[in-house]
């Protein structure tokens, strides 16, 4: 083979390596990437580069949920015509882009960060629970409002989301707050012969009044 | 929306965009890609900006061949044990790593760069057409060898290869070469009964001699 590692160029090879690191990126489709990109003018490559570049060292977390932010507080909390005696907690900025994608929340957040799984070594100090804690406990101090907040935890429903949803229900017992979280159920459209007992079994026990 | 466009800082949106710019990467993809490089080191990141625009800025294409190489001849052309008599043409520095993983070919590559595509505007002009004439017509100059010079067509077999196949067979026909392309006919482990009506009618006519 007249090739090192059945690559012509190191710079290809180096640039396939760091293309494939990225989640989900097999080495062939870095290479297909890495071959488009040499056919791209060479601003544009420059300018792909300089944008990943720039996210990672200039974005900022909202100092007070944590959420990506070009400012110290993110456009949410900065919303004064938001709800901010409800607080959705959720594990990831992605959570948060689809929770406002329904359109039907008008609280404020708090990320996670992430949620707690011992199989990876994510323990609860490693999430911002403790911030989470300490805003609360605030909340409540100087409460002099008359509507008692609300902590909405919207995590997954595996056993890691089930596990950090319940950490953070035992830390939140001792403050005066309302702790909900996110209704279980079958999705709309879901036919009812393929849903799991679980669900099946929460919907029945939860149902509601019908609204046509 | 608090969202401009749903995105909840500029630079993030910024990412998405020059992600998503690439081929089959979709906005979805592109948000997950940039969430993911944001949590990884600084330096990690840096790195994968700097490996890819050093390969658009950095790269060179063999002055023989028009392969990816670090250097002005590429390691196949570089490489005297390789028959410089066989020239195999290919559309894409892909279509050389392919053919090279397959370790049956030990002569050298001319790449076209693409494929005459009126549909795209590709014409003929596009593409290393003339190098190659130019290559084959210095070869016969200078042929002092007995042996007669291929060119191997390896182009795909759809209309558009087929007409840049034929088209540098009508260039280079007033030469001394041998002209050949790739043979076609059922792929190995292809069942007949799927195989379409063309292919299998060139697996018949051009049947070989059987070798268990």
């Amino acid at each position: 083979m007249a090739f090192k590692e059945n690559y012509p160029s190191r710079l290809l090879e180096e640039a396939v390596d760091a293309i494939s690191s990225l989640p989900g990126v097999g080495r062939r489709s870095a290479l297909r990437l890495a071959l488009h990109l040499l056919r791209q003018p060479q601003e544009n490559v420059h300018h792909f580069a300089q944008a990943v570049v720039n996210l990672r060292d200039n974005v900022k977390y909202c100092h007070r949920c944590r959420m990506i932010s070009d400012d110290e507080i993110c456009s949410i909390c900065a919303d004064n015509s938001r709800d901010h005696n409800t607080i959705c907690v959720v594990e990831s900025v992605r959570d948060v882009m689809s929770i406002e994608n329904t359109g039907q929340y008008h609280g404020v957040y708090h990320v996670l960060g992430g949620i707690i799984s011992p199989i990876n070594g994510i323990g609860p100090s490693d999430l911002t629970i403790r911030e989470l804690v300490q805003r609360v406990e605030s909340f409540c101090e100087g409460g002099t409002d008359t509507v008692m907040p609300e902590v909405i935890l919207a995590l997954s429903g595996d056993v890691e989301g089930e596990t950090t949803s319940f950490y953070i229900y035992r830390q939140l017992s001792r403050f005066n707050v309302r702790i909900t979280s996110l209704a279980r159920g079958l999705g709309f459209g879901d036919d009812l012969e393929y849903a799991d007992e679980l669900t099946l079994g929460r919907s029945i026990v939860n149902r509601q009044i019908f609204r046509p």
